[in-house]
């Protein structure tokens, strides 16, 4: 007898790694993308134990979304390399980062957000450039001077980065690698003006076609999701782990896990070899599936980094035995 | 000078609670439904401090979507008479409420369920009828059967409920009352044949329109979002204040909330006198509003529960000055 924790046996919403296919995940991009020239999003996964990993890899630089993701990298002693690819006016939080005994890079994009960066005492910026997705970053033409303007206020310019995001909207390949590079000619001739090492953008969508970068920013590929799925080299490495609560003689069947244990911004999430009608707070309606109350359901989410911001720890499992636990321990700003 | 906390300093993405918005919607649904003929949800708001706001205005009786909901609500001694408005099967789950020093109720609507809250020493339930919505709930017909059996199991049972959320989607509100009616007529029928002093169900949306039920079980009425706006007599009184980091000549800027601070299930946000154009993960790119970097925007939800679960706190205020601050205390499971 095995006192082994079973996934089955989990208490239910449960947010469950596959190892397997995050290890596969994982050596198919450091295939693609050795050591330095994957900077990993923690965005994406929001977990110190799971960058560490990812470190182990052989990743030691790593690009955050919030100020609390930098913070947490660093008290976990991952700060080799630090990005917010982010920008922020935030006095206390840009000192916070300042203060760390860490080196960490912050994105600029305007004469506000560097004299913020100055202000508080950031060592390093890279230029932040508008390759056509409307978010943040400034104008190509405008990079040159930005940076002028960070050097004189102290600041080291390291260089550029630029998110080429629309093109993942782009089904064909070809059309999509032509959209890659499209948007970094512009980040390159921002970078001709700008200067420095770094040429940092991409995410999972361009892994494979982005071959201008010296960086690519990427976070999704480590555990994936149906949106991406099927476009890229990487499998769905996470569910869902839901209990069927009741079933309909009509039908139907409801379980556990609705739209506050799952991100719900591209979608319902899917139930394989089953369909999903909706998801309510604390419940999905689904048929296709014959099930019966107690059974256990794996659903995969539509987006994999909202969905991870939810949980407060991804259980990992090969096959049904937990193996780990990760705690989701960088959520929050 | 004061030292007041300003909504314009807060740290943000900030989850703001409107105080005089939210006290007339309390006042307002009070003089619809008084005392225990509500029982408010706290899945909508899922802090005890604002519970207890509710309680103060004299309802006593609260309904949960989650066992963490009712055993935290019970740890604040809110626990006077607590509702699991949901099926469980999990064996843990119902012994620590079964272990309270409180009075639980929990809805049942299979055998399975009835064993399960038997075997777990629960000592109330409620028949949970399917009135219309493709979710959980028994057949009117067989409710009579389940209470048969849920006492002879030893359980207390109370009543029954049912939820008629599937009206909430008709617009013209005597057509939303007629399908009420129809939906009650459901619970009524199964009420006959479960007795008990019970009949549970409803919510925002059938406040005015539900007079079949003894208590309404209803949530989103406290803060309210854009999908309910317009349809109920209670107004807006929750935003998620974000602040500009970056704006592009052509016409947009971007502030630094977005689908990790809202609920998206029902879509993106608003911006009053704005548009929303998208967001990302800790983005909204919106126009039409005149702004600098630096400057905040206050964005309306599209849907309140899963909002709040984002946040670890709501910052209560009064015009720009914060007053208060209640603690997210019922997220999780």
């Amino acid at each position: 007898m095995s006192d082994a924790v079973l996934v089955s046996d989990l208490p239910t919403p449960a947010l469950v790694v596959d190892r397997p296919g995050f290890l596969r995940n994982v050596e198919r991009m450091t295939a693609i993308r050795p050591g330095p020239q994957l900077r990993p999003h923690v965005k994406a996964f929001k977990s110190t134990e799971l960058a560490q990993q990812l470190a182990d890899a052989g990743h030691h630089a790593f690009c955050c979304a919030t100020v609390a993701e930098v913070l947490g990298m660093a008290r976990a002693g991952l700060d080799q390399d630090l990005l917010l690819a982010n920008e922020t006016v935030d006095h206390h939080r840009l000192r916070a980062m300042a203060d760390l005994d860490a080196p960490v890079t912050v994105a600029v994009d305007s004469d506000t957000t560097v004299d913020a960066a100055a202000d508080a005492g950031i060592s390093a910026v890279l230029i932040d450039v508008n390759v056509g997705l409307p978010r943040c970053g400034c104008a190509p033409d405008d990079a040159g001077r930005l940076a002028d303007r960070a050097r004189r206020a102290g600041l080291e310019v390291r260089g550029v980065m630029g998110y080429e995001g629309h093109v993942n909207l782009i089904d064909d390949r070809s059309e999509r690698r032509a959209a890659v590079e499209t948007s970094m000619e512009k980040l390159l001739a921002a970078h001709a003006e700008v200067g420095g090492d770094v040429v940092s953008g991409g995410g999972t969508m361009t892994a494979e076609l982005n071959e201008w970068v010296t960086e690519l920013q990427a976070g999704t590929y480590v555990l994936m999701d149906t949106t991406f799925d099927g476009h890229v080299p990487f499998e769905i490495a996470i569910g869902v782990v839901a209990t069927v609560i009741s079933v309909d003689p009509s039908g139907y069947a409801v379980a556990d896990a609705g739209l506050k244990s799952l991100g719900m911004d591209h979608g319902d999430p899917t139930l394989p070899d089953g369909s999903v009608w909706f998801c309510s707070d604390e419940h999905v309606t689904f048929s296709g599936v014959d099930v019966s109350v107690g059974d256990r359901v794996r659903l995969l989410p539509a987006h994999l980094d909202p969905t991870v911001a939810k949980h407060d720890h991804l259980w990992v499992a090969d096959g049904d035995e937990v193996v780990d636990q990760w705690a989701v321990d960088l959520r929050g700003w």
